[in-house]
């Protein structure tokens, strides 16, 4: 694999895209970092979108160091091990109320609790824009998580959590029906590019184990997996011959390479099974059913219910995040919020009570489809019955008839359900229920989801969250159509769209909208109406009522036109 | 212009596109109608999707004879003038609180308030699959509109309220800038063939009326205009040269010609412009722009507003249903919800009591750009002030920062106002802000819509709303693809994207996703988990928990495999 500096068109076999977005550069804020087991200086990296009036407007960057100019890419290397330079504190005790068996342990959660300060949470809190305290009190709360495996030192930290800003994940891999391990890897770069904040690797086919290492290697956020897939393989796909053994060699084998975090089905149940049997939709989730297969061949507990403090204690040695899997997850609009789905929840629950005081961090995975009015609830439920552990959701759809449009009938459910206190999202493609999402359709599933969790931000009335949103608007009102385009989630199909219609440069400075004209375009008159306003004293409604009449004389005299067509027609 | 049967390519110069939808035909329900003053046998048409159980789905149809197997179709002469042939009540009262000046009408409003059930009122019942009170109760009281000039006898009539289907709009239209009559047409056809419920005809180019008359005699949904861009054009864009006598004189034309609704910005008072003067985005609507420039040019209220009252008695001739514009919306984040927006929603308020003392029916547009938690309170204001007229809406977009995909962002809040009670949506594709919409644009719009739509009346509860969602999710959990995709929003896209990972026709009745080959299939698992507990008794949380050990041997001797893997890999 070598790298490539192109944005639209696919690379080809064994690269990836490279170079930086429309009218950006990176830019890296220098933290300078020390608590009592060393220091280190963290270099934050933001997208610096540079405006034509001199100015800039940094974003949060997700995508490494591929949007960088030149990028020194080795993909069979990998990148830089950064963390591995920074100070790492020593093991603590899991927590206050730890079974008397429990190991200490190097966890962000245990750390945080101990009132230790890591160079992750500083890391975080310069993305995020906040106090250090801030990330050490969430975290140490549980309420947020930080997945990074000590063994995965190539990422640039991030947190999940509901005071922050609202997370997306992308879902790639390849399955025994299509796609290679090149695409995987330029999946895993295009996601991140357009603002994936995590990915999982949801691989079924051939070559788990090495396409995992290659998007380990040089992924800059943390990857996600669900164990369950690749022990299914090892068993030659039967559930029932799975084992306890064979589940946990691959949990190891995941945790030693480098995976932050792992959807784990431990809470469908075997008598939860017969709740789900009279659904319209069953269980639609893998893992879910590859479990509830396994409780009903054997009639009893699946082992990740059984063994699950065993569990706890591997994930805590590499500080592995728990993705708690909601197996039960209702497939359709009817069986949303049904017994099924909340029965496992609140077993969640008591799993969640269990890996916290072994000093696993923990987010709860939620919805699938679920009907508008039914969303707000979730969010209740699980803060209530999971001790607000960050919630981590699929979608919702907010119906069932759209396939073909999935991300956009599940962005309406996301964007709610985000308001409502979800921290992480993870993406619906358009090819949901249809097929394998190509690269168009993981560009499309990211931006939507950006857009679901950017709206939700803006609702919570996130610090900052606004603050783009006037960038681009003040932009668009002043006709800088460069600013708009390069301040705007996916620049180039801004600019592709606009090229439709006005192809031109010059309309790349028009002081008109390309829908309507320049006489018709509203900004245009208004803007005419506003600077006369204010240079004629009538921008207050004091002035007007005072009846100055004579400014309406002048205004008429000097041609009554608020418009001054530019392009001939 | 000719018919043509088609679907995915545009059609040629001059002709539309004709046929089915997938695997659905035309069906008419024959409705016996008799009133006080006639009868008459109304054909109330559906989308019948045929099933491959031989059982069969009907869905709301918009889109006309274009949908029927052979059309016979005269674009040059139009639809079948079908209204004229039922029976018309004589006029009657405008209201009880009637001004002495106001001359009886004939309108749905008056007739409804009179107790009078028209034969629209009843085509609408059957369409709706509500009770002809319903229809003519909601109506009288104001809540509903059915806009149906009784110059365009051709519309399949329809009824917009909060207590019946959540409707779209779609905007069309030409501009100085880009396309032509036959384009237009072709966009009407293709916007009701995927559901658009109305159409606008915005056209601000050469050729207004002769555009609007091949719209309006070959339309099966009632159009909309926004008469002030013709007005203009007569007075060749100059805001400031605008009289109401060119007004009026264009508000005639169109009554004549058939418009079913008119955009009438009359809340735009002189002393709400310096409001709007300190925005982030001043004034976006075209037609708020022009009546603020007219404003501030003469110094003193507008002819919409001073001449309200005629205007309202020349609209009630024809039964023309206002849309009182929102000309003061705000077109950013930072200006949602402000002064100037609420100023004007106020005045449309007492503008609304005026209308409906006139016996006019009156719906009011609403938003823009509005964030998530601001949006649900426009509802509510917009009952209170202005008597729970009917809210027509643009979006809203929920946030800026994402032109080229402002359908999703308006989508979010969209489906979010028309939970609150919004009736029609007016749809937004993703040329928002970029360019005019192409016919791609128009259905990606269009669906869209419809999605948001469909999710509030789920969330609302609307009898049979779930009905579609219950069949699509059934035949999804029973491998019948085909039957999905006849059930879906957009059967041509699903079916494509069906085709893009497993074209082969097999694959439509494989018995697991292609998303994840046979052995990952979870729904083939669950539905092996479901088929087997049922058998064995399991379907009960009684019979699991009796323990039923010999059930689970029986099951390992049996194989012990919940899958049979149907496809070699």
């Amino acid at each position: 694999m070598a790298s490539r500096v192109s944005v639209s068109a696919p690379p080809k076999e064994g690269e990836v895209t490279t170079g930086p977005i429309y009218r950006s550069h990176k830019h890296y804020n220098e933290v300078a970092f020390s608590n009592d087991f060393g220091e280190a200086t963290l270099r934050v990296p933001v997208r610096r979108i540079d405006l034509t009036d001199g100015t800039h407007f940094d974003a949060y960057d997700t995508s490494g160091i591929y949007t960088e100019e030149s990028p020194a890419l080795n993909l069979k290397e990998g990148l830089a091990k950064v963390r591995d330079s920074w100070p790492s504190a020593p093991a603590v005790a899991a927590s206050v109320d730890a079974p008397a068996d429990a190991p200490k342990v190097r966890t962000q959660l245990a750390w945080a609790r101990a009132g230790i300060v890591t160079p992750e949470m500083a890391y975080i809190a310069a993305r995020e824009g906040v106090d250090v305290e801030v990330v050490r009190e969430e975290v140490a709360a549980g309420r947020a998580v930080i997945p990074a495996n000590h063994k995965h030192p190539e990422i640039e930290p991030m947190i999940i959590g509901k005071r922050f800003a609202t997370k997306v994940n992308a879902n790639i891999g390849n399955s025994a029906v299509t796609s290679s391990i090149s695409e995987e890897v330029e999946k895993m770069v295009w996601a991140t590019r357009w603002g994936a904040d995590t990915i999982m690797d949801l691989s079924t086919g051939k070559d788990i184990h090495e396409t995992r290492e290659w998007i380990l290697r040089n992924s800059p956020v943390p990857v996600g997996t669900v164990p369950i897939y690749q022990a299914l393989e090892k068993v030659k796909g039967d559930p029932a011959k799975l084992t306890w053994e064979i589940y946990r060699d691959t949990i190891i084998e995941q945790c030693e390479q480098g995976v932050d975090y792992m959807t784990v089905h431990a809470g469908v149940l075997l008598r939860y099974v017969p709740l789900a049997a009279n659904r319209v939709t069953g269980i639609v989730s893998r893992g879910g059913s590859i479990m509830a297969a396994w409780c009903l061949a054997h009639h009893k507990e699946s082992f990740l219910y059984t063994r699950f403090a065993e569990l706890c204690d591997i994930l805590a040695q590499y500080d592995v995040t728990f993705s708690l899997g909601d197996g039960l997850r209702p497939g359709s609009i009817a069986d949303a919020n049904d017994e099924a789905q909340l029965a496992e929840l609140r077993t969640l629950g008591e799993l969640t009570k269990i890996a916290k005081s072994r000093g696993c961090q923990v987010m709860i995975e939620g919805p699938g489809h679920v009907p508008m009015h039914k969303i707000a609830i979730n969010v209740k439920w699980e803060e209530e019955w999971c001790e607000e552990a960050p919630f981590y959701t699929l979608g919702p759809l907010a119906t069932d008839i759209a396939p073909g449009y999935d991300h956009i009938t599940s962005a309406i459910g996301a964007a709610i359900i985000a308001q409502a206190g979800t921290a992480m999202l993870c993406y619906v493609t358009p090819k949901e229920h249809l097929g394998l999402p190509n690269r168009d359709d993981v560009k499309v599933g990211v931006i939507t989801y950006k857009i679901s969790a950017h709206a939700a931000d803006l609702a919570k009335g996130l610090p900052c969250a606004q603050e783009r949103d006037d960038a681009l608007s003040k932009a668009r009102f002043e006709f800088r159509w460069h600013d708009q385009f390069a301040l705007a989630l996916d620049p180039d199909t801004a600019l592709d769209y606009h090229d439709e219609t006005l192809p031109a440069e010059p309309a790349k400075t028009a002081h008109f909208c390309s829908m309507c004209g320049p006489k018709f375009c509203s900004m245009r008159i208004s803007k005419d109406v506003q600077d006369y306003a204010k240079e004629n004293g009538l921008d207050s409604v004091e002035a007007i009522e005072a009846g100055m009449a004579e400014k309406s004389q002048e205004f008429t005299d000097a041609g009554g036109r608020v418009y001054l067509p530019i392009a001939s027609e």
